[in-house]
């Protein structure tokens, strides 16, 4: 099939490649360019705008930070790639999106006669590379069955989540928001076993251990009791945005979340320390700094 | 060896009978003498009194709900067992108890010129007929050294986590507060997806399935999902017991914990519908009556 | 001086016909015109459109309901007032709007060559009609010169806060903000001490009278007591959007704010029993739901 | 009428010197005595023990710490007041105790035929001085009214909130909960407009002048304005406690206190950094320090 590809970033990058080796022809679009030349060496065709990138493919595939990045790609700015996109072609949405703009692609999607899947996926840049991604897809059956191919060459794993697209967004907003929580009880939990003398290291082989016996558990706990947040897998920022989205996504259901509300203060208090570019696990230490073990959020080695 | 064991509830019980199997002499003791019946018939003594589990003992366990009934039959009371176990003689505490009082039996049974090994485990009542528990120790390494054996005739593995026998049971009041805190975070993502329409069952096959991959997830995620709070494993009432005292060991070492801040009025508010007796996993359903998905805290199925 | 006001609401209404009793000329516009039409008979002229109103004026004064009316009468929709309003007259903001629209108009008003002050009252209906207002003020000193006639004929004070616009609208955030946290301060108190039998009236005279000792504890003390929340003097949905302006405000700044996260959960869940139309006060009485002192969230007397 | 007065600090001198100069006979006991001699100066009596204090007394009074210097004065040590405390004579319990001691204390003494009436007051130092403090009081009608000339001589005002002593605690911790409330709001709001550029004191002049118009506001939203904790009128260490007072009453209520949660975190971070003798005003640095306008958090001027 002929893919467009639009976002070569952290993510995109290694997930774009499997698309090529798994035979596809792949043209590729990122706004830094240079950040998709490596692609090119590998037999990528390098668009110079989402329109380029969007204009004979089959499936276009959009891995974009953000609400905004999204819409000014894909909706709006200087050559939008919805334009250029053909009709009977479906966009792969996999971007950790609202439910709103989810909503918003579905209807302009139709209105051009083009198709159009929420498929975000689970696992950082190692999983990416791997191909141990697993993808949350949503969208209607036929068009979900044309992507499959596709979306099974990104990881190991597809779950189907219903015929709406948005719901994808939404299950990938709610295991964000899980996976935040365990940070935030990591966090909690060590601040309390160092501050009484016990390492954090040691708890998290009787937690994970004697517990959980959780992949997600053991990578994550051993990065916080490491203070290791750099490079980040996934930023803070982008965590912060994340909570976000399920605080809108709660408050157009009506439905209170109180973990989400401690976890933006942590967000807005590491970013008050200027810490927006850490990895998003970095909000584990503001309960050490909360506790006086450490006097600011610092990243580790 | 000779054992006394103190406490048949749904823990003690099969940990009992465990060590009988083992090969050990076991006299146990409960408040309602019936429910020690059962193991009297498969060769356990049945102790009167605290004391009389305790009198000849190598090694006194104590399995018991919490600091009052511990300091009831160990310190206090009529015929408390710390005044009829021997010299030399080792009491292993599995409760899970507060740090004070840890700190107090150390003192205790070291002026009587006892041992005090605490020893708290993870796991519920049918890993504890499984032998699947994990213990956390913590005492004066010889005394561990002693124990050990009947350590490892209970479960599964042994973290020793200090040689103060006060920090296994922080270590174990930190287990269960990661625990509580994940229930909360099914609790309130469930909520979320169900009032988008989306079937927790489903949200849980992405959550573990592509995140997590734990069995402790899955157990209590599916047991959520299903609403399903009966027969309690663990009760909610116990539940909020170890809250608190995550919140006073919290205390003690000045470290803020907003997640246990939250949990404790989950519970609070379980309580006020008369549910103490529900599994603890039923906090989760806090979230859903919270968004009026429904009206009440219920039992399901 | 010519005055066109748009929005004759609960507020904007006696707000207007004090500036006609001041003996100013007032043009007025309102969405639904019939709420318009008291304000004719008392001789303002009534206009059929945001532009009609602004056309003549010196100064326009605007007191809507959010962002979202103000932005469509102003700036956008058909006929926006600002096309109409002429060069050197001045747009007075009275509605609690964002600070990101608050800059903006500031921005498009320069452009246009109009002044732009932000002017936020304190007080609800029957304050606006007594002329008992607090004017929140913000601006170039000299706009703020000449509008203060117009300032001083809708209350009993005037606080300028700074030379930008914006920040009166951050005041009156914060303000509300307060307000509500007071709310809620009361709503726990009173389902703790109703809940062990004393009379929430009983509480409030001693604490009012013993402690605050403020017309505003009197005032919403006495209705949450009373469960009075029928006429909304400000509506519970309103207030929901006013906290979401204060945890904008505080994302904007990095600034947490673990109250507002509390805030905002017993909007929803008041939200999600669907009386987003009661007094805002209402959220005092989520509480005493959570305490299962009522079963649902209902509106008193 | 002969009274004893057990606790002579910040609050109890300036109450025992009332009732010397409303002409009564006071014997006064402090725990370290020196603190009693300027109201030996006065005309009081200095007892060495809480028996001596209470052994021909009419009323005996007491104004301490906590629970646990009343126990240990009234109920327990060497020498307590209730031993001494002749049969017909009643206690004036003063101090913000809990609801348990309450109702122990009043079993206590009606076993030993004593009467019991608990009167906290709300005031700081200087209004004991300036007898403009308010009484709590419950009690058994007729014990109130013996004791009415007694509270009458420290204060500004009386309310009676029931006949059972406890309920004067648990109103008193119901202030005490919502006063701290009130200063968390303005510890948020103030980080929140100081990080906008806003200074406090303005806001505060809006926020009492526009809205509260509270001395209480004026009072402490001023001393936080200024950071002026120390001397401390009522220490952040003894904050903590009466929130602990709260979380205790709610639980036994089974009513959840969101709020009651967070104060505790601040509390507790304050601690952290080992300010418990500051004011308890202080707790609304937490939220300057979290949003990373200062350090740490630091006794102002």
């Amino acid at each position: 099939m002929k893919i467009g590809f639009i976002g070569i970033g952290n993510m995109g990058e290694p997930m774009a490649r499997n698309l090529l080796l798994a035979g596809h022809e792949v043209a590729v679009y990122n706004r830094t360019l240079h950040r998709a030349e490596g692609l090119g060496k590998q037999g990528a065709r390098i668009a110079v705008s989402p329109a380029e990138a969007a204009a004979d493919a089959d499936v276009l595939i959009t891995m974009l930070a953000d609400d905004r990045a999204l819409r000014g790609t894909v909706l709006e700015g200087g050559g939008p790639a919805i334009g250029a996109l053909r009709r009977g072609a479906v966009h792969i949405s996999s971007s950790t999106i609202s439910l709103e703009l989810s909503k918003e692609l579905e209807q302009r999607h139709a209105a051009c006669g083009q198709g159009y899947v929420a498929a975000p996926v689970i696992g950082r840049a190692d999983a990416a590379a791997q191909k141990t991604l697993w993808v949350i897809a949503a969208g209607p059956p036929d068009q979900i069955a044309r992507c499959r191919p596709i979306l099974e060459a990104l990881g190991r794993g597809i779950t189907v989540v219903g015929e709406e697209p948005w719901k994808a967004n939404l299950v990938k907003i709610g295991v964000n928001f899980v996976l935040a929580s365990m940070v935030e009880a990591l966090g909690e939990s060590y601040a309390l076993v160092e501050k009484h003398g016990v390492d954090p290291h040691q708890f998290l082989a009787v937690l994970n251990g004697g517990a959980f016996q959780s992949p997600v558990f053991e990578n994550y706990g051993t990065r916080i009791a490491d203070h290791r947040y750099r490079p980040a897998g996934f930023s803070l920022r982008l965590g912060l945005k994340d909570t976000q989205l399920a605080l809108a996504a709660a408050e157009s259901a009506a439905a209170p979340l109180p973990f989400a509300g401690v976890l933006r203060d942590r967000f807005l208090q590491a970013l008050a320390y200027g810490h927006g570019d850490l990895d998003w696990a970095a909000i584990a230490e503001i309960a050490r700094v909360n506790a006086n073990l450490i006097p600011s959020l610092e990243a580790g080695g």
